[in-house]
């Protein structure tokens, strides 16, 4: 199949991208740039992209930003600290960001005729983010089969696992942790204090895989 | 309630604007510049919009022209003159325009706590823009309510009604036709021989009303 990754250059849509490579399926990445404080997780996925000589553009979305105001990923709201299950974490939500991404996806995979579109969705993500529960990529997937008189479909193999789970499949696949990028900080190292920096080393530990992030020493 | 309105400055979508503002809706207008060739569209969408006092933004997303590629409305082949039943009416089709738009605006609709986002697609539209039919808008409808703690309804009311129909609502409710923009070539006047400059008149003819339009002498 002729896919293209919607890739953060973090630790799923990583192993996501090594998942899918090794399936045989000709891939394109796109990687976009909302104004997130963290644009720095792009730079990582254009460099992982370049190690295995996989297209990858960095789509610049910039211009949005002040639509999707109130997260603390896009505006001045502090990131909040400590752990995902935390009612604080819905702070970073960004509005409709995985919509606006999978529909700016859809158009490319229409204009090339590619079969599909994939995205690092997965289990863990649902209590926060009402935009990867199943429900919501299900209703994406049919209209991605209705927007166009090519139809694509949204290839989400993810949906159903933890971030344990995505760090042994990582593992096996030889997927270079160290190079990816999760934190929403997005400073020279990994805070080690948001939500994502919390999550990361918990499923490392759980999967029984060497943590290789380099976090700041608290 | 509080609506965003997918707004070009053509004849729907200015019809739709006075429609629900006759209806006493809040309104913001968003005008969405995707590269198209008659990006002309929008000022008259600036225009009719400061005639009637409400806030219209002009969003740049034109950084995705290169990825909607194919289209006769964003690239370099030429628009298709005649009739819209025309099978080659189907390269005005802009690889997923309607789901980018809807995604964009609804974004900002969450961010704003505003209850839905309106656009004007209508029944003449569906036979050739896939993205334009009830079973995709209702889809959309459906993931609307799905991406966010905070749901958003997409408000179509022309869904099923022509383009004759649009045009006697409108001159009920005094829209200034004239200063609406529809021709896909963008230039001074409407060259009066793509789909869109077909289409016009004939609505005004069928609904029994004068069109102000400044066609280009043939």
């Amino acid at each position: 199949m002729k896919q293209i990754l919607i890739y953060s250059g973090g630790l799923d849509s990583t192993t996501l991208l090594y998942h899918l490579r090794g399936g045989g399926h000709e891939l394109r990445c796109l990687g976009i740039d909302y104004g997130q404080r963290h644009g720095r997780e792009l730079d990582s996925a254009n460099d992982i992209c370049q190690r295995l000589d996989v297209p990858f553009r960095r789509e610049d979305l910039r211009s949005i930003q002040p639509l999707l105001a109130g997260s603390a990923l896009t505006d001045s709201v502090p990131v909040p600290h400590g752990h995902y299950t935390a009612e604080s974490m819905k702070q970073t939500v960004v509005p409709n960001r995985n919509m606006i991404m999978l529909a700016v996806a859809i158009g490319w995979a229409v204009s090339l005729k590619f079969d599909a579109v994939a995205y690092a969705a997965h289990a863990g993500d649902h209590a926060i983010y009402p935009d990867c529960r199943p429900e919501f990529i299900e209703t994406m997937d049919r209209a991605a089969g209705l927007c166009d008189w090519h139809r694509v479909h949204i290839e989400r193999p993810f949906v159903n696992k933890t971030k344990t789970d995505i760090v042994q499949l990582g593992a096996q696949l030889g997927v270079p942790f160290e190079l990816t990028w999760s934190c929403y900080e997005g400073v020279m190292r990994h805070c080690g204090k948001c939500g994502t920096c919390v999550e990361r080393p918990e499923a490392f530990a759980l999967a029984g895989v060497i943590d290789p992030t380099d976090y700041d020493p608290i």
